[in-house]
């Protein structure tokens, strides 16, 4: 009988492992994707990729056993040499080829060149062609900073005491009404995609008091900008045992400070092959919602068309305050008018025409939208008859609030938005790694 | 201005800070809900649920600043005293109440009593209640356990090099064929929803090396049984550079290793709380599918009805065997039949009909599925002919072979299936969170 005791050590090394002092002048084994060949006759230095970054190998006539004439892009090799520093190579060193193994050859070559620093290519060809165009540099370091950004989310709050939940993406009726709702046929019945986890997470902060959840959101608009997607990557939280919203947006807060220094820490070569500058997160400002609007018609000269009404121009152009203002990349806008939430934020007691809730704007782009939400069901009861509105399919969210549960609030967060607006990308479709608009539903 | 500048230091403790030594002795404030409540008239006996366990606190006449006749099970509150050792209390502490901040009350008594330690109430009525009978603690524990093998297979993999990927859940057509899969309308045009990430993980292999991905999998199959879901939570990677699809195994080895060490440090109360026995993941024994028949069929005297395929009670025998005669939770069966796995699955070179690939079998059940890929872009086309394969919808997958990728592999486990199989339940449904099947699509 044989037996699995775990996971194999191998012979063959990362970049991490390569670049490591004690490797120089040693032989190693390696092995990546053919990136690009710079073919010299006698000698042809090839840029190898690999998981953590680039590798120059240098095959030279007499020292490599291997005939590399025909070398090409995208071939998957195994190789054996002498690791040497050279101050010209990325990284400062490079791999002089003594044994090549190919693992993989391509049967055609790329359609689009991967190898160039940055990508020419619209964004449209780039798109359609998203499974290779990924493979250049640039392209792939956007998702590992995504990536980072998710695992700080995740990390921070579950220090926080948070519990990870998975909320159904199927369900018999949406959370926040009708409209924007991709249907289905589930065995015969009618169902809708999840446009947010929002009822599944307050009910179960009666449960664990603290949850998160990172999972897809499927939003039916049949908006066609920059800044939407028809389906995303939410990252929700919702708490209990609030003093007031401010709790939600200092939990934020204390996300981001998170984030930047993780970002630091494990993203530094993504970091600096896209030149990113991270935001300040030390402190962030809070302003309501009026006086926002009023600060920057104010200093822009534009005027307020709707009081009660936030257009992209208008967040746009409160980014650009807080920004010259106090140097601030983020901004929370509290206060938002009710009749822009949804029936469960939590009204202020001071003015019922305001809510006790917030976006963040980061870079004058809303990332999240959060707040404090009702938790007395005579409360909820008596909201949802001031709007008319239709209990059906709602039952067992009403019901959880007719037991109890503790006063509480949460937000979401659009990952690729952050993601967007980190990156200073001006599509949000850059950083969705295979996105989902009114026309693509491909690849 | 105001400024937000992280979380809030609260004065109000976890149980985790209340039970470190210092604290005993002292004046400390706490919150949680009301579990259960033994009133005895001059003294009440309290359990507080709180996110990290239960805690007894006693309201005492001329103690208790507060009329306590009235407290009410799932009522909110937040409770300042003193704590006391005290041996009969769970965690050999009481807090002694002095002063009561009702936070929040119930509408209506509770119509299940969740402060027993066994829920009484059937499968049925138990899910139909959900969001209420998961206050119970012992139906919550699952959830944490849930949630730290989730956590365990995302650190394993990470430190391992494994970026995490979101890819799309709404697609033009199915990874693996067009059964199955639920169907929705995307804009006027024809889509479905993903029954595994695997067409996209694969692909990016050729971009990351070593992904991973934790979402939902929509599964429109028609059975009704104690193992199936039409949406539950996958756990999948793909890895890129393998020697053989032992290394796959050896992957899922290490990370179910590092699962019992995580669940024992850091889930040790939820562990305690369902009196759950952990694996041993020491070594796996692995054997070919042929042989497994033949152990179990020569072992336990029933017939071999189809060489070519496992029934759920071959696999239970098989589980039996390995238990009896290797003392093993755990069995690998390698080189499941070619006709009984998906086109991209790679025969085995010495034997056509079977394949380089294999199932996870715990306790007897299968929780995972997994193997080498073919990479090389004729033989995959090859297969797809022998099969008479239609490749439309498939334009994108085919394109990243042509031009190359590294020898891979990967597999998919059924998280809710793993965490069934850890707590011995009878019923997956038991282990998500809000399970969806043939006839329930609420809560």
């Amino acid at each position: 009988m044989e037996f699995l005791t775990g996971k194999k050590e191998k012979e063959v090394l990362d970049l991490a492992d390569l670049l490591s002092d004690e490797q120089t002048g040693k032989e190693v084994k390696t092995n990546g994707a053919v990136l690009s060949v710079r073919d010299m006759g006698d000698i042809a230095f090839v840029i190898l990729r690999k998981r953590d970054g680039i590798l120059q190998t240098v095959f030279e006539k007499g020292v490599t056993e291997a005939d590399f004439s025909q070398i090409r892009e995208e071939t998957f090799l195994e190789l054996t040499g002498v690791l040497e520093k050279e101050a010209r190579a990325p990284h400062g060193v490079e791999l002089r080829v003594k044994s090549v193994k190919t693992l993989s050859q391509p049967s055609a070559p790329m359609p689009i060149a991967v190898s160039k620093w940055k990508m020419g290519a619209s964004l449209e060809a780039r798109l359609d062609m998203r499974p290779l165009t990924l493979r250049n540099i640039r392209e792939r370091a956007r998702f590992k900073i995504q990536e980072g950004i998710a695992r700080a989310f995740r990390e921070y709050l579950q220090k926080e005491g948070f519990t990870e939940i998975h909320s159904p993406k199927i369900g018999a009726k949406g959370a926040e009404g009708g409209a924007n709702l991709f249907k289905l046929e589930y065995f015969h019945r009618p169902a809708v995609l999840a446009q947010s986890p929002q009822f599944y997470k307050q009910m179960m902060v009666g449960v664990f008091d603290r949850v998160m959840e990172i999972g897809p959101v499927f939003r039916a608009e049949k908006h066609n900008t920059k800044r939407h997607l028809n389906e995303y990557t939410g990252l929700d939280f919702e708490m209990g045992y609030i003093d007031d919203f401010t709790d939600i947006m200092a939990m934020e807060t204390g996300f981001l400070q998170y984030m930047t220094v993780l970002l630091k820490e494990d993203y530094a070569a993504e970091l600096s092959i896209l030149g990113v500058e991270l935001p300040d997160t030390e402190r962030i400002p809070a302003v309501t919602f009026a006086e926002a609007k009023k600060l920057a018609s104010e200093k822009y000269g534009t005027q307020i068309k709707n009081p009660y009404d936030l257009e992209p121009e208008e967040e746009h152009l409160i980014g650009r305050y807080f920004k010259e203002e106090y140097g601030a990349d983020f901004v929370f806008v509290t206060h938002y008018p009710s009749k822009k939430r949804p029936f469960y934020a939590m009204d202020d007691p001071a003015d019922e025409k305001y809510t006790l809730s917030f976006d963040l704007l980061f870079r004058g782009l809303e990332v999240t939208t959060g707040g404090q939400r009702i938790h007395n069901y005579e409360d909820l009861m008596a909201k949802i008859e001031k709007r008319g509105m239709d209990t059906e399919g709602m039952e067992d969210y009403l019901n959880t609030f007719k037991h109890g549960m503790p006063p509480h609030g949460g937000l979401g967060i659009g990952l690729e938005r952050m993601t967007m607006q980190l990156l200073g990308e001006e599509n949000v479709r850059e950083v969705s790694l295979f996105p989902r608009d009114l026309s693509r539903l491909v690849p």
